[in-house]
């Protein structure tokens, strides 16, 4: 025990020196936040992880999440030293192009998920300890958190999470080096804190001494055997800055890397280390190869014209139907699954159902964890909630993820139960990251069309369902597609065009309908594909136009919605855009009532119309 | 006591009585989430409840907070027992004009905050109890909260924030009525599991049946003494639609009122009431009058020309000058408070700065709480950590909260951080909600003129702070306002607009002066305020060209920013708006680096205008 733990002290040496060189060559970066959990990820790497180095998404590898994203050096150093890479490459962290970023992105493939916003990393590890646990996988998920990120709601949320399902497979281990960002941490070194906190929240707990290596090996090891059926915490009382004795436990050093004689200073106290020192990670003991699980059935559909129906009901029938061939995809709910209708498929695929109760902050990130082992996670929640989550949702979008989004009871449209349940900020916030498809069906086919070509675009897609019903556009073998729209109305008379998407689209036939009575001709656009919109259509409508206008007209706050994503689109020609849209708190009251409140409904439409006609050019009566 | 148990018992039948014919009224709501809270909230009004009901805003009011807002009618019901109001305008619930909104909102003047999102009441209560205990006022905060929403991590983070601050001037009641919406709570009624979680967070903690009036008056009576130091959880089990008993513990009747058949068995059911009973509240004993705190002193600065300034550092130490002047003046910290510059302030104002910890969400709702007492909250942590919180601000919106937002560290100019730690969204997510008043100083001068103006503006204001310094733009005398913009360069040959913000603006200087030296002019225009934005400045420079266009350029994502704003507020002219901003996940690198590969900079600003030049007229030449 002694010689191996000689070894754990100079492996742990040779860790620290590259976390040391490395912060010093970027000129910034958080090296005393490495150093603190040194120790115990030393002997994690060199003992108790299982991982084949060649293939990172191996589906029998232990997974190691980050959440202290801070300490990527650390991550970058511990891979390194299990021969991912050569480690004087670590020179170039934080360097414009190289894969160790200042905070783990997917640039570094090892990374199981982005970290750097904190308090994330305890969902995404239960996301990936659940998988493991459904399909019965071996593999441990080990997650570090630091002191400071335990004050983060999601820890918590994560906690119940992981302790509700079980996931005795997870291991979360607590680097307590008592100083934050600006000061102390809310409860320094008081460990007992910490512990009364996960033991309330059902967990095991084991506190050790972060430093002593022995100590640090029966913790991994009574974490490794873990069969309680509780997920466990190993809570390491630490030193930031620990093996420099002028970094140990000193303000004044979060986020800060030694200049170039600091750094002599420190490599001399680390005396001399042999670089040639490696971990020799053990290789996962069962491997199979796994069969494809996504086979392609066309899903085939009929819709009564004269009925009506919800397009979040309509989802939830498509999903479910979907996942009779698709295999992968997995559904989460944050206890609405009654109003999302994820409710079916919860029945049908309990084992691919993932109830996340009221924590959507945790719901999304979990959903990062199951888009790494290549699920196709679908997260569906009330628009209005998923704002809770915008910052897991930013962070997933870094990390790659494959994550579907469906946010019912968009728009003021929902009705009686008033502005804290609309969603009206849900296109603004997935429109504004990169690269993000939105969706608008306005009624049952097309949502039935366009479900599964969310499931198979690779990347972020957000689909907003309505809550009240609507009627039936298009036939049952119209098609659609990710970028298109439809045309609705149409004539070589068209003096304008109203482009709207979801419930406006039935506001706009009405009022082409009362404008045709006034000798009005308008062209009505569907644009289900809110990004991308569909400009080309949108400008071809408008050659025939002397002095054309586009009205978009959206159930959503103004600024950030699909009036401007269509103002983007035709930025270049000679198209005048006008935006419709809520500007204003909206209340209770009947959709219709509200709508016109709004002014996005048939009525302000026309009056808009005549208005711009009258403004433009006479009206051709 | 037991003529008085009858009293209660009376009085919490009339409770339950407008519950159900409110409900059924508005043909929707939530009417067993009332009912199981009935009978806790009626001892709680007709004997522990200090209420002055002719003036909500008197700061010797206790307060109550309704954190699980679907329960909105059993608020309305309590105060109009307490004479707010004619009971029987309660029929107006849920329709279109109301007071009594499906959820609550600042329309019913005694809600404390809008609520509805759930998880947020907590974090309310604890602001409103904060200063009682900063100001040595007298009240007491109750804050009701239900069981479904303890799977929100906000409630975890207000615990720590309450329990941290020794809150026992605030009593939690939560109300486990083990029906969520969509099925059992995590825990059903296993109330160990709730009471394990509180004293986990340092919580006093009482168990009771939430239906037996002498538990409840014993459990209230402890919690209005309690001087324990610590706040104070009562778990109440609870029974959903207790009182009826077709509806008493049943699945499928959330968010369900009775139709009129029902309604009539209900009340049947509960039997003779006597329809005049009512709350007489106790009144608050101490009065006082309060001096107006804010007095209007001038700052005056002065910044040095050859010296470079961080607007973030320039914030803090406007912001702790002008709290001298200024006592309604608070800051909430999430533990960035050195890189916010709020630490000035935390030294010289203790007694007004809030540390949160990394807790951005209960950080945000405390600030609602505060804004209610009429202070001026200042939340700031870096940009990209507000997304955290989108949720707590959207509601904070709708609670017509006086709230001032800063976010540092903005775009990729921020650097070797990388894409985690970057606030690019944070435009569009102020943007989107309305009325709020976007700020972006790109110069000392700018910012200490404007965080005045964010402090006497009553409403949302948000102002972004950048990480680098940048060089002083203008004369310490210079005039700001909101909705204003500065032009920095112009001539009558200019052949368009560059108009930017913050860091870019340095850039679009540096690209005139290269432009100049190939014979183009430009008119480069500060908009420090993004919105509103100066459309009418921007119109007016566009007058002398020909075939306008105004480039925006901003360290933002592109949808959604600064240049969404420019394109609305010029949208009737015939100008063209081109938009630069970032489209893709930046990294790691240097500002300039990063700027440039964004196409943000300089260089990317010259070739856009010459490739702009070349596409729509020939070169001057």
């Amino acid at each position: 025990m002694n010689s191996l733990n000689n070894s754990y002290a100079e492996k742990a040496k040779l860790v620290r020196k590259w976390c040391l060189i490395s912060t010093t060559e970027a000129g910034s970066g958080h090296p005393t936040s490495c150093l603190s959990a040194a120790d115990i990820t030393t002997v994690l790497f060199d003992k108790y992880f299982s991982y084949d180095i060649s293939d990172p998404l191996d589906l029998y590898n232990d997974r190691f999440v980050l959440s202290k994203g801070h300490a990527a050096p650390l991550l970058y150093t511990l891979f390194g030293m299990a021969n991912a890479y050569p480690l004087e490459e670590l020179r170039t962290l934080r360097k414009f192009g190289s894969e160790f970023q200042g905070h783990p992105t997917p640039k570094f493939i090892y990374a199981e998920a982005a970290t750097g916003s904190l308090g994330q990393g305890l969902s995404v590890a239960a996301g990936l300890a659940l998988v493991a646990k459904r399909e019965n996988l071996p593999y441990k998920t080990f997650v570090l958190l630091g002191d400071g990120e335990l004050a983060e709601g999601q820890v918590w949320e994560a906690a119940n999470f992981s302790s509700f399902h079980s996931l005795d497979n997870l291991i979360v281990i607590c680097d307590i080096n008592r100083l934050a960002q600006s000061g102390e941490t809310m409860f320094g070194y008081d460990i007992e804190k910490y512990v009364e906190r996960f033991k309330g929240f059902d967990f095991e707990t084991t506190v050790i001494d972060g430093h002593n290596l022995g100590e640090i090996d029966q913790a991994l090891k009574k974490a490794v055997t873990n069969k309680s059926g509780k997920p466990l915490a190993i809570i390491a009382k630490t030193i930031k800055g620990k093996g420099i004795s002028f970094l140990e436990n000193k303000e004044g050093w979060h986020g800060k890397a030694l200049d170039k004689d600091e750094l002599q200073k420190a490599l001399s106290e680390l005396g001399d280390i042999n670089d040639n020192l490696r971990f020799q990670l053990k290789r996962p003991q069962q491997r199979q190869i796994f069969e494809n699980n996504s086979q392609d059935h066309p899903l085939h559909f009929h819709f009564d014209k004269e009925k009506q129906y919800a397009t979040r009901e309509i989802f939830g029938k498509t999903i479910s139907k979907l996942a009779e061939s698709n295999k992968d995809i997995y559904t989460l709910d944050g206890d609405v699954k009654n109003s999302t209708f994820t409710e079916d498929f919860s029945k049908i695929f309990p084992e691919r159902f993932v109830e996340c109760y009221i924590a959507e902050q945790n719901m999304v990130s979990v959903a990062v964890g199951l888009s790494r082992l290549d699920k196709i996670p679908f997260v569906a929640t009330f628009a209005a909630f998923l704002t809770r989550a915008f910052d897991q949702i930013r962070m997933a979008r870094i990390s790659g993820s494959n994550i579907k989004f469906v946010g019912s009871h968009v728009g003021v449209s929902i009705g009686e139960d008033g502005p804290s349940q609309m969603g009206l900020e849900d296109i603004s916030m997935f429109g504004t990251m990169p690269d993000t498809v939105i969706l608008q069906p306005a009624d049952a086919i097309s949502t039935a069309k366009l479900v599964p070509l969310m499931a198979d675009h690779k990347g972020f897609v957000y689909m907003r369902t309505l809550r009240p019903k609507t009627q039936v556009l298009y036939e049952n073998d119209s098609e659609f597609h990710i970028g298109g729209s439809n045309i609705l109305r149409e004539s070589a008379e068209d003096s304008m065009i109203v482009a709207a998407s979801g419930i406006t689209v039935f506001e706009a036939l009405k009022a082409a309908d009362e404008l045709q009575q006034n000798g009005i001709s308008i062209c009505v656009i569907d644009c289900y594909s809110v990004n991308p919109v569909d400009g080309k259509t949108l400008e071809n409508c408008c050659k025939k136009m002397e002095e054309p206008i586009i009205i978009s007209v959206e159930d959503h706050f103004v600024h950030g919605g699909l009036g401007d994503f269509i103002t983007e689109s035709v930025s270049d020609k000679d198209i005048r855009v006008v935006k419709m849209g809520v500007t204003h708190i909206s209340q209770s009251g009947t959709k219709d009532e509200l709508l016109a409140d709004a002014g996005i409904d048939a009525e302000s439409i026309c009056q808009k119309v005549k208005a711009l006609l009258g403004s433009t050019m006479p009206l051709h009566l």
